[in-house]
């Protein structure tokens, strides 16, 4: 069977194998980007779709709109303004999971040999998305305060991208923040290069202390000619359930048209049954103390676990504390002989029944091999510790 | 903004206008391709949706696997089993509604000029979805025993397709069925040939008398060499509910490995949540009695409609009585000088309050202005009486 060129531009994932092993026997792992199924409020979403199936049957049950179910798509727009957005309804669509935002972005954006600049690293997913469609990737340097600005400004007048897509708050693999500042900045190139931002933001909502600065997205409303440069990607798996598949885009009105249209061609429109769910799920009120409950509890997994590396790892290991999010990012750094090669670690490990991902693979370019992520989210403060500890005596 | 290059293949839909009239008050719409909300199980979708929230919570609201939720799978080869195929749950994969099975083989399958046959009539997001991908399509004529397999054969052998693209049961918008001889003979040209035979069948379930014949899957199963030439799509949406979106696909291993890395950038899986209500519902027991209730009452109302077309529209009108679906597929003949364009009627009609969608739009290539499509699924009986009578005033 002969398949489809585009299908040369993506191999299979080299940590697919490594996946396999994460069924052994009392592993302990931290591979995963999952948030914790304990953490989900199964009884405010059980009440949230027995009442959607109950007062909207033909909406919930029935093909809908591409562009989304109307009152999910008011209650979206009533979340993002707590977030300082204001949009309307219409201007944004609501997406199966936000991979769906990606995917159409590919599709509407991408025609082959187009360049896209990401971090270096980003997320494996978006990676494989945009070059099934024929992107060609630059990697813009990340650092603890996120993508370095002024690198970037160098990439984007040097390769004139189709647009920049950034993770900036608490990005995986990264965990990093983009300052203030370098938010700014952002914003500033936009305008004079004239590039499309794409700003992903499935973590914002989870911080652990004080609250990350406004999106680019909200920004960028402060900044004249801005706005019409930037698309958003909002999602509900991280902090409410992956399993609805809800996701969101805000984007220029002529991208939004453009992308339903190809959504309408990818999958005619997200679950209206999971839409519905969510919509009144956000409409219970529900949500504030959904969120309060995941920052607390994750916060003090990631509080534990940099412990644990610093006590256990010492200064083989360099890392920046993640103030929200899911994961930290960190460099082995071969002090005193230990391994510095992720790659060698994570096959020691499974040995030590502990488990996490090497760092190369997010890197569409130069990958470096002494970089590995591990997450925090689904291992509880004990299991945390005990984790860690194998992971030394692994290095 | 400059989009992707595939977006120049497609133009938005020519019955987008018509479809904004819709809206009119007491118009009676023939035009949609909806099933009617009023059918729906609601008592049985509740039951298995706070099923699976009570009893797999951690399976409905988490992330899964991109091939589709293990029960769900094990659900949906049993029904397999019940239409006369051998599928193992790992031989198909879940889908975001039968219309991602499309996406995912225009991505896996279609580079850029590669040939593709369907047949003319065929559904117009197929045209739209395969377009995206760059393949040009030929349509293979259809008759009342649906696509013409010697002009099929002739076309096959002259442009050595990418696949071939049949809605053999009841298609939309033909509402034919594909003979028992034809599906045979579309079997032995696949093996001839060494031709992929992509089978959409989201209808098959629907039929008002007799059941039809086997799908070509199944017959497949006999014909040595076929089966691995033949990918089929399914679907929940017009038996039990489009809102769930929930598709599958069977197909040989090699596409079906492919498909699903295409769909683990698209959408990462399908909701959980519906797929988890979904098997719930299957494993309820409760489809037979949900297929004999829309099998009947549909096929009340095709009657209807038939019978309502020859007494207003006499010989002006000319079409074949479907057995099942939802759809009329009707040509004007112009007789005694009334109106032969189904663009002008559409129009007249919309004057009366009553609507349909003109066949033009649902060609490939070559469209037939005298067609259109008449759809018996969401007006009841006296509705139907009352819609068609103003239709004959329109003509």
């Amino acid at each position: 069977m002969q398949f489809a060129s585009r299908l040369d531009n993506v191999e299979t994932s080299a940590i697919r194998e490594l996946f396999k092993l994460l069924g052994t026997p009392g592993i302990i792992s931290f591979a995963g980007g999952f948030p914790d199924s304990a953490m989900f409020d199964v009884e405010g979403l059980k009440e949230a779709s027995a009442k959607a199936l109950n007062e909207e049957p033909g909406g919930a049950l029935q093909y809908g709109a591409t562009e989304g179910y109307e009152p999910l798509r008011t209650q979206l727009s009533a979340f993002m303004k707590t977030k300082g957005v204001d949009v309307a309804p219409n201007g944004l669509i609501v997406t199966t999971g936000s991979q769906q935002a990606l995917d159409l972005l590919g599709k509407t954006m991408i025609s082959p040999g187009d360049k896209v600049i990401v971090e270096g690293p980003t997320f494996l997913a978006t990676i494989q998305c945009f070059r099934l469609y024929g992107a060609e990737l630059i990697s813009a340097p990340v650092d603890a305060d996120g993508v370095k600005t002024d690198e970037l400004e160098k990439l984007i007048a040097e390769h004139q991208p189709k647009f920049v897509y950034l993770i900036p708050t608490f990005g995986n693999p990264s965990g990093a923040m983009l300052s203030l500042e370098r938010r700014k900045k952002v914003l500033a190139m936009a305008v004079k290069y004239q590039t499309l931002i794409v700003e992903d933001d499935p973590y914002g909502d989870l911080y652990f202390g004080e609250a990350p600065p406004p999106s680019i997205l909200s920004l960028s409303q402060a900044v004249p000619g801005s706005r019409e440069l930037i698309a958003h990607c909002g999602s509900l798996s991280k902090v409410l359930s992956p399993g609805l598949r809800i996701g969101w885009m805000i984007a220029p009105a002529e991208l939004l048209a453009k992308a339903t249209m190809c959504k309408q061609f990818s999958d005619a429109h997200t679950s209206t049954f999971a839409q519905a769910t969510a919509a009144q799920y956000l409409k219970s009120g529900r949500m504030p103390a959904t969120l309060a409950n995941v920052r607390k509890v994750y916060g003090e997994r990631a509080k534990a676990m940099g412990a644990a590396l610093k006590r256990e790892l010492g200064d083989a290991i360099e890392f920046t504390q993640p103030n929200g999010g899911l994961f930290f990012w960190a460099r082995l750094t071969g002090a005193n002989g230990k391994i510095a090669d992720a790659n060698v670690l994570a096959k020691k490990a499974i040995e030590q029944l502990v488990a996490f991902v090497p760092g190369a693979p997010f890197f569409a370019s130069n990958p470096d091999v002494s970089t590995l992520r591990l997450s925090f989210a689904t291992a509880n403060v004990e299991k945390i510790e005990e984790g860690i500890a194998r992971l030394g005596k692994a290095l």
